[in-house]
């Protein structure tokens, strides 16, 4: 791209370096800024700016937070004794929006991924096996997504947490409510009827 | 969304208003950005900033600039006296990367639309017509992209531009090269039937 503005080509550079935005969006988005007031692009840019400065991570389950102790864990009406490991904040709020959670969760900050370079010690692995000696945990919830990342990194904490005689489960895998048999995969419908359950409890 | 984070959530926020970025999107771009360094995001925010602040318009074509005068039209070796009149930088970037064209642009900024309540006055013909009643300007050509708005706006201009009895143009449409003929659009390719050229232009 030859660009008449070195200004522009600078930030059309840097907004290219998000994931999935090629030069081409980019200099979308940016000349859609240049059309609108300027306060619109500052507070973009200080939005930005103080996110990074100021974010921090709960020190209880490392999720994103504004304060020492996100809101979740400070609330004591939640139950601590079970704890919900999750990948990362995307997966909180999703569970948060089914409201069908009391319990506190531990955010891992990704899977175990050899090709990718993450490994155990770059998660928050130590710190949920720390909490778990602590001996208030009861039961573990594993809720990563089902890929053979998610199921590696399952298996490693329950693995590192097995000494410690506490439940430990996962959530169902099964057909979605709503869902046609038909076009289910294999894989899935598989597992829904290994793991049926009494049909009063799905009443 | 429920978000943990008033920053978290302000921030993705400012990032969804950009077009054809959703809530999702930009928390998966916030997300990103926190994954990153710092300086990163600093960067990013302080490019957008300078960019609002500092940019200009070229005070002959209308360009985007980081000076008064764009460095197209200070290239004195390229031709004045032949106008390519187009919608924004984009297609000025587009047509620059031919090679093919060594005259001057005149960027208009958009194309009447009276759905989207741009009117001719929203765009800078006038400054186009002024140039032309200067008299050294011998052929403008029209680069609009061939909508039913590129369309009026081209027969607007040259209705304005027909008094001074200057030579008008218009870029060829037609099957672009290493097309199959079977699957062009019928108005392309009868244009490009009517608007035939001796074969050996074509060479």
């Amino acid at each position: 791209m030859n660009f008449s503005s070195k200004l522009l080509e600078n930030a059309v550079n840097e907004v290219s370096q998000l994931p999935g935005i090629g030069k081409r969006t980019a200099l979308r988005l940016v000349l859609h800024l240049l059309k609108q007031p300027k306060s619109q692009t500052h507070q973009l840019a200080l939005a930005l700016g103080e996110l990074v400065d100021e974010i921090k991570l709960c020190k209880n389950c490392h999720n994103i937070s504004d304060v020492e102790l996100c809101d979740i864990c400070a609330n004591t009406s939640r139950n601590s004794e079970i704890i919900c490991v999750v990948e990362d904040i995307r997966d909180v709020m999703a569970i948060e929006g089914t409201a069908q959670f009391k319990g506190l969760y531990h955010v891992l900050g990704g899977k175990i991924s050899p090709i990718e370079g993450i490994g155990p010690q770059n998660l928050t692995i130590e710190s949920l096996v720390n909490k778990v000696k602590l001996g208030t945990v009861k039961e573990v919830i594993f809720a990563l997504s089902s890929t053979i990342e998610g199921d590696t990194t399952n298996f490693y904490i329950f693995k590192q947490l097995e000494a410690y005689k506490i439940k430990t489960s996962t959530i169902a895998r099964g057909i979605s409510v709503g869902d046609e048999l038909e076009y289910a995969d294999e894989v899935t419908l598989g597992r829904s009827i290994v793991n049926r359950i009494p049909f009063e409890n799905s009443l």
